[in-house]
């Protein structure tokens, strides 16, 4: 599976579950949400202003898409978590099915990063991602097209400690009218 | 990786938050317990009983050990789930980093069954066990000496169909006295 069939399997309505383990602590947090992953054009003006960013040629990019997500925590009743944001994936040409993603700031609290990811020989697709205080390794994989597994782990960024650990079920929404 | 080094790096006593995600209704579990893995002799009478249910030769198998758990779920606050079992290691002369996973019954609910094991190229132990009418896959991997994570999941016996996505935080603890 390359990154252009990975993104392909992914575009939809999401429900997901998702649960974080503090690990320090050994507390829960189940969040519920919503996801959208939708295609984006490689023109659009948010992919070209994120490679503008990042200097990175919009000719050497692939299948951008934009992901949004809406849910609320158990540790939050009152507030509802939601955000969306631009994710630009770049090709390695030297390695195959490795490379960088770009992501922009989107509206949340997150702040704009460059991922390094690689995709598996049995299709499970890894994000790492090195903050100025910590380091965050993703797993996402399909179980089959209607039901996706994402592990998140958020390390310090020494990379040894892992502070939290949480996993997400995620299952495809039939399209709403 | 091969078997005998993954359980190696098992072996130890393990302090594991575990998330159950039943997916039909949305529903989160969280259980909390305690693991042991011990390491097992090749002539260990549970080894050699196990092989003989199974009609695999003793002197095919390798790092044979006992797990032992104890916890208690936030579904059924007043029970102790526990439990223990044998599992034994065969691995396929024919292929690399593949094999059967014997386990005996114990004496939790569980019923004997016999897996199919891969391990990947990163190091991912991955467990497919077949049930009359269920099937479980289970993904355990290191993030570093002292952290695992376990991810299982529940499927109908069509496979195609996820029941339950369950994943398991699970942190290696100092010898007790």
């Amino acid at each position: 599976m390359d990154i252009t069939e990975f993104v392909a399997k992914s575009i939809g309505h999401w429900r997901s579950q998702r649960s974080a383990h503090h690990l320090a602590f050994g507390h829960f947090e189940a969040v519920q949400s919503e996801i959208d992953i939708l295609s984006l054009e490689l023109d659009d003006p948010a992919v070209i202003e994120l490679c503008q960013t990042y200097h990175v040629d919009p000719q050497t990019v692939v299948s951008p898409f934009r992901m949004s997500w809406e849910g609320h925590s158990d540790w939050e009743d009152s507030e509802v978590v939601k955000g969306t944001c631009v994710l630009v994936p770049v090709p390695d040409p030297d390695r195959v099915n490795c490379g960088k993603l770009l992501r922009d700031q989107g509206y949340a609290e997150e702040i704009a990063a460059v991922g390094e990811y690689t995709i598996t020989q049995d299709g499970t697709f890894i994000l790492v991602t090195v903050y100025d205080r910590a380091a965050a390794e993703e797993k996402i994989w399909f179980v089959n097209p209607n039901v996706r597994c994402r592990v998140s782990l958020i390390k310090t960024s020494a990379g040894s400690g892992v502070v939290t650990a949480s996993f997400s079920s995620e299952i495809r929404q039939t399209i709403k009218d």
